[in-house]
């Protein structure tokens, strides 16, 4: 049942994991918070499927092309100087160490699930290149070195000295998981201990401008185990009160007062999502009330009124920031790549913490959509923004292979190298599975008993899933099969015997002991369905999106009949059932944008060019008598992989 | 048939003019290129009405307060500090002492119209304190002065050195010509001989960040001939070869390239509309049809892409600056104040060199609209931007008594005082009536015969207009009344004779030999209407904006029965007729909001309430079986004088 392309895979031994360590992403296995806990990435084998094409690319393409051009634009020779071994300007912006680090912890994933002696090659080298610039007493920056030395924690709020010690520390835990080398993580430690020595409470204050530290400074507590990097985390969200910011610089930076005072998202995006990262883990350890309870207030804020039908977070790009609620427009939606993979790094946290459905749906939402355009199809353009109308022109550069702030790439990067670590967690008594793809899962109950699941599905082509339960013995655990919270209708059977309907937004308990060979069959009713925007949302009054199982849908002006500009086209909801999934055709296209299900619906269009229409004129009966056509929709994430085009995803309809 | 509040004042000797000179707002009586020429602002007296309770608050309220705030912000104590008599800090941003030259010509119209000692005095004060600072070489800013005399003409492109100049020189003019004394005005021209002496295309190179100064050297050669004045504004709008500026600051700024190769409105929306203005005065004193070609692309882009339905000019926040074609969000939408006035000095300057109507109804619907909207019905708060959406946030300070860039109060006041000025023009051997408002033109034809004119209506609540024609002696001429490009339908009588339907959008002439007694009745068809957007602008997708006469209509929440939402309503148009003027009731309300004709209209409403409802939702059938309600819709320029609410201009409908 092996698909053949991982059976050839297996033949070459590639994807032989590395790994001395088998741990999780983030590993909470002793969180005494943590309901759930994760699955190594090395655990997971990804059969053919949506995301092995994807991981592929990432893989074969971006990671090495990234590489070269950190090196091509001195990201690396900025530590080769750092060090004195060249003697060049330092070149980037004050974070772009953290580049190189994203990078890094991206490369560690994908060793962490099989070995690649070149990408190997690769990070093996980045760590000399990185160690050899820690300074004596363990400050490692490159900014604040030589001439520039005297000028380090002098504008905590802007620097980033900690938001790039965050992202080496990461890389460097995922590194020694990968690897079992220490290398990088003894020389982040030692700037955490340099750290430690002369900052907290009683000593110097310390400000993180830029959250995520936090995340690292817990992932380490958790690898190593010093309870003084959670308390250096809980300094940071709980804020030195003998620093005072204003009130532009709290709200921006999410920093400068205790973090669970914060009652909705506001600033900067990625910011916030990162400190609600952080945050959420420190609960995980700790299980601090007023924590969870801002987690919570938050999370609705995110949900209910900030956040984009791709998962898109931060509408504004003055501030790259959260707007007030509803404010979602299309066409300037700033929606940084960074920022929504900050909210799945929440939901993730989230969900180890509740076992709640509602946190994989955020995250389902976010991977495949907005996170996912965030990367060319063809591996070697990434999104910084990625809005949710184009007007087609060519001067907006959407898809870029650099940017002078190149934050996404690498983070796009480290998302899909890790993503089989995402796709399940144990409990005490169970195993969850989070998402659906082809592939195997190599694992054991937390009682230590071996098990295997393998899922064959064509996901999320299809809403057909098939899971193989082979525990080593007969065991009597619970199996979670989450069903999203659009998968009204989901039907379940386990060795052929239909069980109850299960409810969506939630996980299908199947409690049984069970033995080698057992199958169940999820059937996840993937069909077009139009969603609606709450009319606060004034952008989307009088529109609708289409969606496909966990896909958003969008319109580019490419695929339509003339008139080829999106804009001129309205859905055409007037004959009864065309809301409904039996008025579309959905089709695979195996030769468009790397193999897609396409959607067609009736529509009418503008008579005239709508360019050459008055920017204003008398309202008039409108739709009603226009000219008729079909409009074909495609994946939002595939959007801007042609020449430049008009696209939407809210499209607006006539009834 | 005088009004009494007019007559009263005539009694109490209040509207006796100072005027020394009997000057327009420009004097294009000797322009070239000028088809028309504008009356003195002297020349009219309004009568009761639109526009004199809004002129009298002007006048009584707002441009006492604002000199009062002007001190209380040391922007006169700058130049205090800069003759050396107040040994204080500088205060204000670079371009602040712009905001006390805005506030003189503001003055300065009001005396050409009528004396006001209280004012005439403020306005003395100011001048001698100005006047005091400028530098023995006739250099006059106070930013650069003492410690800083060496940056004079260091930042060009922010510094707004020739900026301010533009303002001291237009306030000047318009002095002399309201009371005939030149101190200012020799001042403002010794600035201007210390720049020419020292800059130029054979001296060093000289720039303007900030467009303005072009308009005020023209109407300084207007003033008293000398051309090197014209020759300097040109100069600047070529732009000197030897600066050279980036791509971002040419369009930010709008500068560093000769304007007439300018295709399309970008940057900084209040410089933009500054630079066509200057260069239409340019184009009226010359006649470069390189000029006239590029005004003709940018008023098209103007109006047919880039311009809100109430005048307002400028989409983002970011760079104050206009977006790309058909980006006009509302909620969002930046449309500062002094953008939309700008937009109204090179309408004006346009119909000049024209006599084309169509640049009097952009002129018209931003003074009544995103214009008249930026100063509080009380007159002592002012908007710097003019959204056409509000969330009801108390945060939202969109009314403000001043600002740090307080740039808009004082414009707002001097377009204000100056508008009877805009009422009339001359040509030849026609009147022109370019606005309608109960009022008397004391004027001659140009040939010199005497000519009174008088208008009786209540305009905008009223499509009645009534024009008595007194001429001194019997005399064939034209006389051409706007019809609005709205009013379809218009009809006009002369001494009770029909007359051929005039056309929208156009002057309609009546050409015959005039004697005093004369009567013409102009009926406009002031109705409701329903107006759409194109649907490239996305945010006006499945929405409309209701217009009545000149005046742009909006829904604020406390007008509204329960939900109080304004987002929770969609207007019902399923009834046949539902969009026509006759399914509202439209009524005189004279205690609301200073007097105002609201519109009612039938609608439904959301069951639920909004903010409970979720985010994203399956698509339903939708408002077809929502409860019903009566909306009420009232003058956009009133909008948020009341508490904080929710507000919007573009309202969905259902049909």
């Amino acid at each position: 049942m092996q698909p053949p392309f991982i059976s050839l895979l297996l033949c070459l031994g590639l994807l032989a994991p590395l790994a001395a360590d088998d741990k999780p992403i983030i590993d909470t296995s002793k969180s005494p918070k943590a309901i759930l806990h994760g699955v190594p990435v090395s655990a997971v084998k990804l059969g053919d499927g949506f995301w092995t094409e994807r991981r592929r690319v990432n893989e074969e393409v971006s990671l090495p092309t990234m590489f070269e051009l950190l090196e091509q634009n001195g990201i690396l020779d900025n530590f080769r100087r750092a060090a004195g071994t060249k003697d060049v300007p330092r070149r980037g912006p004050v974070y772009t160490d953290s580049d190189i680090y994203k990078w890094l912890e991206a490369d560690a994933f994908v060793l962490q699930n099989h070995d690649n002696p070149k990408l190997r090659a690769l990070g093996e080298g980045a760590i000399d290149t990185i160690v050899a610039a820690q300074q004596p007493d363990g400050y490692l920056n490159t900014l604040y070195v030589k001439e520039n030395a005297s000028k380090r924690h002098t504008r905590m709020a802007d620097n980033h000295e900690l938001y790039c010690l965050g992202h080496m520390l990461q890389a460097a835990v995922a590194w020694k998981r990968a690897t079992g080398e220490t290398k990088l993580l003894d020389s982040g430690l030692k700037m955490v201990a340099y750290l430690l020595a002369n900052f907290g409470p009683d000593k110097k204050p310390l400000m993180e401008g830029h959250p995520e530290v936090e995340m690292a400074l817990i992932e380490c507590y958790r690898e190593v185990g010093d309870k003084r990097y959670l308390e250096l985390a809980h300094y940071l969200l709980e804020s030195d009160p003998r620093i005072k910011l204003d009130k532009w610089s709290i709200v921006y930076h999410n920093t400068g007062r205790p973090f669970w005072e914060r009652t909705i998202l506001e600033g900067h995006a990625v910011r916030a999502m990162y400190a609600c990262s952080g945050a959420t883990d420190y609960y995980l350890e700790t299980g601090d009330r007023r924590y969870m309870d801002a987690l919570d207030r938050l999370w609705q804020d995110l949900t209910q009124r900030k956040m984009y039908i791709t998962g898109g977070v931060g509408s504004r790009e003055s501030g790259e920031a959260f707007g007030e609620p509803y404010e979602l427009p299309n066409q300037l939606a700033y929606t940084e790549s960074c920022a929504a993979i900050g909210e799945m790094f929440w939901q993730w946290r989230m969900l180890q913490a509740t076992a709640e459905a509602k946190y994989m749906d955020v995250f389902e939402r976010a991977l495949y959509n907005g996170v996912n355009s965030g990367l060319s199809l063809k591996g070697n353009l990434y999104c910084y923004r990625n809005p949710l109308e184009l007007i087609g022109d060519p001067e907006d550069r959407i898809r870029n292979p650099w940017y002078d702030t190149t934050c996404c790439p690498p983070n796009i990067q480290r998302v899909l190298a890790s993503l089989p670590g995402y796709m399940y967690s144990t409990s005490t008594d169970a195993l969850y599975v989070h998402l659906y793809h082809a592939g195997t899962l190599a694992w054991h109950l937390e009682d230590g008993t071996p098990l295997e699941v393998r899922q064959e599905t064509n996901y999320p082509w299809s809403g057909a899933v098939t899971v193989r339960v082979n525990p080593a013995a007969e065991k009597r655990f619970t199996l979670n099969l989450r069903i999203p919270a659009w998968a009204s209708g989901a039907t379940l059977a386990v060795n052929g015997t239909a069980q109850p309907a299960p409810r969506p937004a939630a996980y299908a308990a199947i409690q049984r002991s069970w033995k080698r060979g057992d199958v169940v069959k999820l059937t996840l009713p993937i069909a077009p369905r139009l969603t609606a925007a709450n009319p606060l949302v004034r952008d989307d009054v009088g529109k609708l999106a289409v969606e496909y199982g966990p896909l958003v849908y969008c319109m580019e002006g490419l695929d339509q009949p003339a008139p080829e500009n999106v804009f001129a086209w309205t859905l055409d909801l007037r004959v009864p059932g065309a809301a409904s999934p039996a008025a579309f055709q959905a089709q695979w296209e195996k030769d468009l944008l790397g193999g897609v299900v396409t959607l067609t619906h009736q529509a009418v269009h503008s008579p005239a060019e709508l360019a050459r229409e008055p920017l204003y004129a008398p309202f008039t009966a409108g739709p009603l008598n226009q000219p008729a056509g079909v409009v074909k929709l495609i994946p939002y994430y595939t959007f801007d992989n042609r020449e430049p085009t008009t696209m939407q995803v809210w499209v607006p309809y006539t009834r």
